[in-house]
């Protein structure tokens, strides 16, 4: 386990701060030769970015990637790939009223006891800027997915009471990039995006779920006992600023049923062994099986509310305080790219620990 | 990460197959000078023991721990603690039955796959038998957490339909270990083991939820960005066979919510800063922050019943088989200890940690 | 950095004191499928074995590994292979004579200080009996290094003022084992013997060289910047009980040349780049070229001396101390395979390496 | 081992490439709270900048550091320290000339082969120009060791056949920087610049040795068996470009002594344990005994030479070439603060390591 690195063999180790010079990283076990689309990595990041659409924070950032290192004449060299994503927006802040106040649900408290010492501007480390690096490592682990076909697609399965109820292999997953809230169903999006809105003019903000979808994973991901496929997942989910539950196959509905409801028998599929049923999603054992693997992770609703609240200072003094200004009243629709890029990566480790086996 | 290992300060490297000679492990990062309770640790493993009530497999095994080496007159002296536990039922097994057939929703066909061999006596490495060596460096390291002070409780707290409807604080969790189906409410563990003795009696299994509690952890474990308190506590429990889920504070729940609703106002109790409610499970940007940490864990019915299924074999034949023999109609009593054994190996290593910043 | 593990991929995690119950350790990164050839493991074991000549210490020891899981059949399954080696000898020993004596150049000092406690028994962890699990996964690698046709040889090259004057590629390395110092000049090894003798009589011990050469690795293995093919051998033999130095190529030598003495020029021979002269010893840049490569070991004489020598107990007290009994006056010709071992360590993890480049 | 990452607690992960936009790095492990002297950073690397002498490459760079993340008013946060290094002198370079061209004893053939693609520019990763990033790591690990009065120096003992006859001891370290060769005896530091010039003007290039030694490192660093103290210092001297060896203590001169006259016997100084002589180089059994840690570190002549010299290019064809331009004709000035830098690395790791059995 490390604070800053994520995998073994694709690894990221990411730097940054909300307010401070730059986000980057440093991606390790990209494969040579591999073609560096920085179209396509800009594509994800705008897909992150803020102020993209009316339900997202107007933070005004190009979210610009640089590389530094490790890519020559457009592909992967096999040496570390650096990069790095100025902070445009950082320089006039005032924050002069948080810098004692320990915001209700966030991370000021924790983080200062834990160092003694904190940036505290705009969350510091904390602030889910930070994630702009693993969306830039994601991308270039999808560019190494893509060899194998592999295919992920997270989409905003619920915001607060408003629930996707179709089964994820009744919709058309692509429909989730045609709307801004990034719903699979659009019928389900227009009620959402409607929601969040009242959500947003109450000054307040709401959770949600978020379902992701890997098609086309090979049989024998996954490094049990203790490095399951999907225990990395749930992982790498969990390590995703907001949220509080991950849940594979049929989850925490699993258990109340018998083993002979969710079981799933295996059939030929000509040469190739199925199973008729999916209940496990897609991991038997902590190794992928072939069948699609689909997993759920719930959001809270984010900690920055417009409302007066009650809270402490570094001081041990007891206040009000209110947030200014502009925040995202619901993060679900730009967590859906963070979630796959997290997938992603967890998937280009697991594919590169398979080959030692050959 | 790492297939067989499993923390970084504090680490388990455990081996070991459910038919092989033994299981067992290396524990590295014990504290020097702590004394090695083996009684305490002993319990432990009798805990996770089979055939200890009527609901549990009578698998007969003695499971005694044999220490190796790193203790020395009864305490840790830093140096690596080899152990073992040598499996004594593997003598006269017949396995002939399942060493070509992939039983449903087992590991079997994945093992299969990405290695290319398996040993196939009764899960070989996929078994829960596994487990052992966890729960013996967990006993280890709650010996190292006692001085601080921490208590571990894990309870089961829904099998199949039967749910505890109490919050945890209103129950007295000492009761847990007081019934055969380790349920902290008295009156649901009845139900419970009606239930259980039910589903034994159709051949089948059942799922259910396991809910493990800290108290009095320290502030400031955990190391974001991708080591958070409670992505490591995820990671640990999807480790576990069986487990489908986990969620942390309100967890799934939390979705349903409203910022308002959801954040946790600090106030002063006394010079600590505390929060009035504790929806976020006691920690705060992957940090504990004090409060009580709690979380939930979902499993799913068990893969092995006794009943018919249809499935294939090695060689691509679609055929029926059935199990006979011995089976844990219900995991949950048996995982309770596993619960809470790599709780506090995730603990253990985060008290390490942290005393790197001092 | 690990204090028990050595490896990334193809990983040892050892445990075991000298006079404890067992030593052993768990091997991770077999390639499933390979056969566990028993009987060469246990030859390679008993080259490192005490008492096998009129110049090692007669230590009893039977030293025979027993596996314990992780192979099947015969064959590597994949899974972990836990192994250990009981400590026959371990028995009556009287240790009270330096339950609280450090001995001079021993670790006793610096274990108590650094870990507050030890078992001082026959020098505990510290003592080189740990070194036979590294000979038993060294054993290991080389069974998977074979396939690649990877060919390790160590022999001693000079034992105090004895010296084998003629470079490696003059003489038949398989000389090595057919005299009990294990040199590869059959003339100077009856001088070393002759000498060693002279120590032992002498009450004394004697330090030296050994010399490794591997043959016929493929181009292309070590992982650059830090994890240079050359450092990672450096480490290992540095790890070794005794060493005080490492050399590959030209070595401490090189450092006498210019530039225009000391490159290699390359050729083609045939379709194949080869160099005329390998004053780099097969390594550039930290990657393996293809050439032979070779490197010298620095041992130290031992400290275990049967003489009176003046030291300190660990309440601070000035005394004199002779050690009794038995002790190996030079450690070369025990420590070839060991040598070998942790060679063959760092070239199996190298080679799972660069499988991931593919 | 990780190719990008040097240590584990204390840990840099660096990128860049010779001509590439950039050099760079993540530092993690650094104490939260410490002062970030810039200045003191910024003069250990002008220290090892080219162009500071007569006798180093004219290479014109700033190389001034910029930190990105990680210091906060002036202090290190305990988030990772992101900062790179512009490269300003790659603009307007012609290397087609080696492009194809494997030049001898460099790591163009090596690279090429295990990645089937290289940044032929300058070297590319295996240019000594990554170092600078370990500068940068070692200059802040030094302000943490600064705390426990920890001093590390190291100076050219040998340059060719010039070489520093005197101990250590018998010389005063801080004259190393007061001569341009950073030789710790100053008559002799004459002879070697004269020398150097000698062989420049010979088109040529000379090898030598770099003698460091660590004062007042505290008892008990190290993490046997693995990870001694001695064994972490040679892997992280021999990943420097073109070192070829690595002794400590009396190191290969021990081969030719008798344990009586190696031992190093202990005797109290007022309440401290101590040693009448330091044979061992401060170390016991891989554990820092509070005795100066001394060692020699043999740097090969560098590959680059202005003379014509027999090669093959990329399509096998044998040529002959000569590099035009600038060249450092001898490394060891510029690499003095290299190896303190990886020095103080290694330690700062193993201080952080030794808090953890407190």
């Amino acid at each position: 386990m490390s604070g800053n690195s994520f995998g073994t063999l694709f690894k990221l180790t990411s730097f940054g701060e909300s307010h401070g010079k730059a986000v980057g990283g440093v991606i390790e076990g990209v494969m040579p030769g591999l073609e560096i689309d920085e179209e396509f990595i800009q594509n994800e990041m705008n897909r992150r970015k803020p102020g993209q659409s009316s339900i997202t924070t107007p933070r005004d950032e190009d979210d610009k990637v640089e590389f530094l290192s490790g890519v020559f004449e457009g592909k992967a060299t096999g040496t570390p790939i650096g990069f790095l994503i100025w902070n445009k927006d950082q320089r006039s802040k005032d924050y002069s009223n948080i810098k004692d106040v320990y915001r209700p649900s966030h991370a000021d408290y924790t983080y200062q006891e834990k160092y003694g010492i904190r940036d505290y501007r705009g969350g510091g480390r904390a602030s889910a800027r930070e994630t702009i690096a693993r969306v830039v490592a994601g991308a270039i682990a999808k560019l190494m997915l893509k060899q194998y076909g592999v295919k992920i697609q997270a989409f905003t399965s619920s915001v607060g009471p408003v629930k996707v109820e179709k089964l994820y292999t009744e919709l058309n997953l692509d429909d989730a990039e045609k709307n801004i809230v990034r719903c699979a169903d659009p019928v389900v999006a227009e009620k959402m995006i409607s929601y969040i809105d009242e959500v947003r003019k109450d000054k307040d903000s709401i959770g949600g779920v978020i379902t992701c979808v890997i098609k086309n994973a090979p049989v024998g991901l996954g490094e049990p006992v203790f490095g399951k496929l999907h225990s990395e997942l749930g992982r790498a989910m969990l390590s995703i600023n907001a949220v509080k539950g991950f849940e594979y196959g049929l989850g925490f509905e699993a258990t109340n049923l018998r083993g002979s409801q969710h079981n799933d028998e295996f059939y030929m599929d000509g040469d190739k062994v199925r199973t008729r049923t999916n209940n496990a999603g897609g991991i038997l054992g902590g190794i992928s099986s072939g069948e699609d693997i689909y997993f759920n992770i719930a959001f809270k609703p984010v900690a920055t509310i417009l409302k007066e609240q009650h809270t402490v200072t570094k001081d041990g003094k007891e206040v009000t305080s209110t947030v200014k200004g502009r925040h995202d009243p619901c993060v679900l629709p730009r967590a859906v790219p963070i979630v796959e890029a997290m997938t992603a990566m967890v998937l280009a480790d697991m594919v590169l620990y398979n080959k030692i086996y050959k």
